[in-house]
């Protein structure tokens, strides 16, 4: 594939042909050396995203950017798992879920993001924890996980790079929902990890990219077939993302939600997502035969501390202030904390999660661009879901926020996102579907 | 539309939504700003391509290209008209058409381009001509239209700055091909330079980018309409590129044809296609009735001498050498001319006139990028047209080039795009349609 013309490659998959493995690897792999120009790459990527690309383009895809950089191996039969997110509004579900797993015997190499947009992102929320690191080599990633069966980090530099420098462009190009796209970006990462097993929690509704089952099962179906190809067995969770997840949404505020389920303080949604996705993990490693005996192990490493000291673990071993624990004033807190008063009687019809997303972004509780600086104590905790009944003066939530005037906004446009009618409501399922690759 | 989001738009357009003029406009300034990078122009370029763009889109593109530079007005009621043509091998028809227009009295604004890929270029052939300049100011040129009826010269910098930018990365993203860009980048250069009629040549078969009439009829309609939202009159002629036109491919040698032309050597393609092209634009103007008014008008500029006198006018005007007229050993030549001799007996059933194009870009008689220099000489003369039956041992043409290896490759290049078979073969129509924008 020498001296091959980048623009008649871009014609083959425009014109809606699909492209050879070859192919496919010589035009990300000339990108990667500045052979191909990023006009030429965005040009490709929103080929791919309007054409699609079918199994095979996203297998080459997905080996390419594993090929194009290091990757970590752990013994075989060692019972590696790990869960992926799609991305949620209040989804800590990582923070619970990483220690009660690795404190069951499981190997947890979790890599996370930081948040964009209306989404939060896991790394944040760790490093809302004094001295908390997130950055390793791989050859230290690995180390902590052999030692402390789990960590939390960040995408090292050396791990799958085409993925990092390909996203970059893709997320201010408007190429990032695309099913092809998204499946090799996912796996890739998950897949140089180490992580034979995998449960993904696809999102789908208001706070997701996902708007319906449908979209989400063709994504679900693409996940599992690469999977299987490079040896990796994976579930797709379905989850209801049409109202936040838990009652905080920001850094700090979510990282003491996490401390506090770990203490055993639960709240109904986080603790079902949770103990659905750590159950997947425990069933497809051989940890537990089924979900009776997996919730039952769940519940046991909660109640027992066991899941509360390993994550004290995991703060030592990274660098971080083990006394947040038990004390949540060395969080960063706000000045202002403002009540969200419900203005009208009636019933949740719906939640605007993404418009909460962005409303918090106002208060630095997220970011609109990647070099935006967080105020890890802002927030927001939000108390009804859909399907809950609320009264006029009734406080239904309030603000964290550095000053008055920005949380009276914030308030307002939290309120906005709830639509309430005077007709009742049914509450929402937050599980919809369990999927499973075949053997 | 201050403060707009460039990826909001990317989405909008990507969707399959169509885009406010206001959108338009704002999206590609803030380009030329620099405001939004190459890649983001590509990835909507891309999404253009796939899409598709509506007439209101084309209209707002159009003259957001428009406005982007200067203009050339006329004054009112003169007879401007122009002729475009989409591309083709050995086209020559603009250096005849051009100056018999000019001595029946239209003025002739014609801006044209230079040969990329498989297709020659009309300034480049010009060029073969000692002296000869191009390029001018939009000042200037209105001025050498005001006083010799017409003007050969190039794009200025100050003529559609955007369309010049955005087709420079069309080049380069596989995103050249598309009916709505196409019309908003020739609709355009033919508004601003001021004509008000415009007759377009719009050529397919195998040496256009055009595969088939359906089409090419949607660009058709698509350019007519557009013409017409700014006054300009549009005549579409569907010609047959099938065989290449006359019998030189090359630059000094199609420049030499064109001579001959009008000293009244024609032949026989060429006759019928730069008359038919050259009466639509008396037809439009209302200087002839009827096609056959036309006809005999136009033979008569020829065979007066006016046609040629009007050449030899606008050479001395645009600093070239006019002695070329009369002696053609002025022009560069080769010092090679290697004969192409049939292979076999038969009929000529196909010519593929893209991979004759391309076989002459190896002698420098094409570019394969911008930046390639040309070698004036090189080239080739080909007889035969489909359906016409050829001799084994027959000489079928010549190539012109700087040594006997390369001529002997690029004979059996050529030798090999015609498809010989030994059942006889119907001659082609070389004109397939007329298409006038109702008035």
């Amino acid at each position: 594939m020498n001296n091959f013309n980048p623009v008649e490659l871009l014609i083959k998959k425009r014109d809606g042909y699909s492209l050879a493995p070859a192919e496919i690897s010589c035009f990300v792999n000339a990108y990667l050396k500045g052979e191909i120009a990023d006009y030429q790459m965005s040009a490709f990527l929103m080929a791919c995203f309007l054409q699609g690309l079918n199994k095979q383009e996203i297998e080459a895809l997905t080996k390419t950017y594993i090929d194009s950089g290091g990757t970590i191996s752990f013994a075989e039969g060692l019972p590696v798992a790990d869960k992926h997110s799609t991305g949620g509004v209040g989804d800590k579900i990582s923070l619970m879920l990483a220690p009660i797993a690795a404190s069951l015997g499981l190997m947890v190499p979790m890599i996370s993001g930081r948040g964009l947009g209306h989404t939060g992102g896991t790394l944040d929320k760790l490093e809302s924890i004094l001295g908390f690191r997130t950055s390793f080599s791989l050859q230290e990633f690995k180390e902590l996980v052999e030692k402390h069966s789990f960590a939390l980090a960040g995408q090292s530099e050396e791990l799958v790079p085409a993925d990092k420098k390909i996203y970059a462009l893709r997320d201010v190009t408007a190429t990032v929902e695309s099913p092809g796209l998204i499946t090799a970006s996912i796996m890739s990462k998950k897949i140089a990890e180490g992580a034979k097993h995998l449960v993904i929690d696809l999102k789908i509704g208001s706070g997701a990219f996902m708007p319906n089952i449908n979209k989400a099962k063709e994504l679900a179906e693409l996940l599992m077939t690469t999977g299987k190809s490079f040896g990796q067995k994976v579930t797709v969770v379905f989850s209801n993302m049409n109202s936040p997840l838990g009652h905080a949404v920001g850094n700090a505020l979510e990282m003491i939600e996490a401390i506090e389920y770990l203490k055993g303080n639960y709240l109904p949604d986080t603790y079902e997502l949770t103990t659905v996705l750590t159950a997947q993990m425990l069933i497809s490693t051989g940890k537990a035969k089924d979900f009776e005996q997996a919730k039952k192990m769940i519940d046991e490493a909660v109640v027992s501390g066991k899941a509360l000291e390993k994550f004290r673990e995991i703060i030592i071993a990274q660098g971080g202030e083990p006394k947040v624990l038990e004390d949540y004033s060395l969080f960063a807190s706000s000045p202002v904390i403002y009540p969200i008063i419900a203005k009208q009687n009636g019933w949740v019809h719906k939640i605007d999660s993404r418009a909460i997303g962005y409303a918090l972004v106002h208060i630095k509780a997220g970011r609109k661009k990647v070099t935006d600086t967080l105020d890890y104590g802002a927030g927001a905790l939000l108390y009804p879901k859909i399907g809950d009944a609320i009264k006029q003066g009734e406080k239904i939530g309030e603000v964290h926020c550095a000053s008055k005037n920005e949380a009276e906004k914030v308030a307002e446009l939290i309120l906005n996102a709830y639509k309430i009618a005077d007709t009742q409501k049914d509450k929402e399922d937050l599980i919809l579907e369990i999927a499973l690759s075949e053997e």
